[in-house]
Formats: structure tokens, sequence, C-alpha cells
């Protein structure tokens, strides 16, 4: 994953609870893996996020064989987290003001994908975040504090995916980490 | 894709009257983009084959938008003809005796891939490779000129897709074109 490098250094990669990454165009060409998860709309049915199938690589020619059909499917680099994920799935969300960090206003406008790993289900406080259902069945992504022994979890936020950008260059990129 | 490059130059070239590739391990981070294909194994159900989805990529993410839900799917490097394919599907064989032309032995028992497009049907002499059913419903490569008027023509052949091979060079991969 890319990291952050700007004046405060070590201490801003200290407080970063979840990797936030934007993807590139054609990036997929930099990476020598890759990971392919099935996607569930956050506006759809949340029964979606349990059912959407898991997946290995299998064979020669690496063919994807998932559990069962889906329709929906996104091809990513392989960054770290996505390899050691267990049952991972993306979920899209329209915008992104349901994270619950600061961040500059046109990010809160922009589409995001959270991968979340169903495998863990259990909160664990130091455990960053997590995608969950709240009463009026509206999916967000909450602190492990603040969801402690809620039946509404869906699985540990792993990665945030932000959309690509034309005219992004390096440099932006760079600092596009967020700290929590 | 890669050419053709030996003695007999030009004429090989011309020769050639259906791509056959071989993957190499990571090989998508040569590519710029990538194909995404439903994949349909050639011991099943014949029926899979044109029940096979089409999909296309959607969004900012790329997501892989399918028309109906599907098990396998196979990523493969954007290769010309995997780019202009109307609607592809990848079939799978244990190994390439069923291709009609003459190749080294250990190349005949290596498992293939076919790609077709199912969208053109219709057969035409001057087009290369059909992948047909044959009496017996089992899956063949035949020369257009041989299957004429049969209904039993699955699409015409756009790549065959050989699997990567440990202690590839460049040098045999370039030797690996087939001419027909």
């Amino acid at each position: 994953l890319r990291r952050v490098e700007d004046d405060e250094g070590d201490e801003l990669l200290a407080k970063v609870a979840v990797p936030v990454v934007r993807l590139r165009y054609g990036e997929l060409t930099e990476w020598t893996s890759i990971a392919v998860l099935p996607v569930c709309s956050s506006t759809g049915d949340k029964e979606s996020i349990t059912m959407a199938p898991t997946s290995t690589f299998e064979g020669k020619f690496g063919i994807v064989e998932s559990e069962s059909g889906w329709k929906r499917w996104v091809v990513l680099p392989g960054w770290d987290p996505l390899l050691s994920i267990g049952n991972g799935v993306a979920v899209e969300f329209e915008n992104a003001k349901m994270l619950p960090w600061k961040t500059k206003k046109w990010l809160r406008e922009e589409e995001v994908m959270v991968i979340i790993d169903r495998e863990k289900k259990e909160v664990k406080e130091e455990v960053q975040f997590y995608l969950v259902s709240d009463m009026e069945d509206k999916l967000k992504v909450e602190r492990g504090k603040d969801v402690k022994d809620s039946d509404l979890v869906m699985g540990p936020v792993v990665l945030v995916v932000r959309p690509p950008r034309y005219g992004d260059d390096d440099q932006v990129e760079l600092t596009d980490w967020e700290a929590s």
C-alpha cells in the first residue's frame, strides 16, 4: 500500500487505523497479484452482504471459483489487506458521508468502496472500524468501541477504496491517507 | 499480443489463423487493461456455454456487472481479441487434443482455454476456427470450412490461451504461436 510521506512522518502513520487508498487508472499493471471480490450495494438488501459468495483462485489459469453464482464483481490490485482477507466483500457507497472520521468535503461527496472481512464478526476494541447496519437498516462505518456487543455488525473494515481521479499525480495520492 | 519472430518471419505470421497465447505468471502486471470472462467447462453441460452471462465494466471502480449470477470467472490481460469481443466466454479443456492443427505432443497434453464470441454464430469460410459440439455432444474446435451450415456451432474462436509454465523465458514464448 502507498504510505503516508509528509512532515508528520511516523506519527501520522501510527494514527492510521484503517487504510484508505485511491485506485489509479491502469493501476492493476503495477501489481503482481489481484484480488477479486463480490460487490454489494449499500442501498440494496443487507442480506446480500451475508449472501455474497466466497471464492478462491483455482488451477493454472487462476480461475475464480465461487461458492455460488454472483452478478457483480470487482478486480482490485493485490493490496496487502486484501491478500490476507478471510471472506471479503466489497460494499459500494454512493458517497463517503458515513465514514466516521473527519475529512475534506469533496472527499465526503465521492463514491467509495468499503471492503470488509465477514469471517471476523467478533468486535474487538483494538480493531479499527466496523461496517454496521443501524436501527433504520442503513449501513455505516463505526469505531470498534462504539459497536461492542452489537448484533448489527457486518464485519471489520479492512480497506476503504476511493475511485480513480483524472489528473491525479503521485503527490496527491501520497497524501491521501487519512488518520482516525 | 506476442508476435511470431523466427526465421520464417512474415510468412508464418500470415498463416496464423487464430492467436494462441501462453499466459505468464504475473502477466496482468504488464497490461493496462483486463478482460473478465465467465468460464465454462468443456465436460459440463453444453447449455452453460449459451447460458453464461454477458458482462460490462461499470462506474468508476470498473465493477463487472453481469446479466445474471455466475460462479466461475477468469481475469485475463486485455489482449486485443478480448477487447473487441462482443459476447465472450472461456471454455476450459483438460487437454488440447481437440485443436485441429498439428502441434507438439506435450502441447496437446496441456489444459487449454478456448475463448469464443457468442455474438457471431454465423459461419464464414474466411473466418478461422469455430467451437462446435459434435454428434456425441462433445466440444471441439473445427475449421470454418468444415462446419458451414452446422447447427452445432457455439461461436468463432477468438483466442486460445495456454497455461503459464514455470521456467518460461521470453524466447520460448515468442515461438509459441501456431500456424494453421
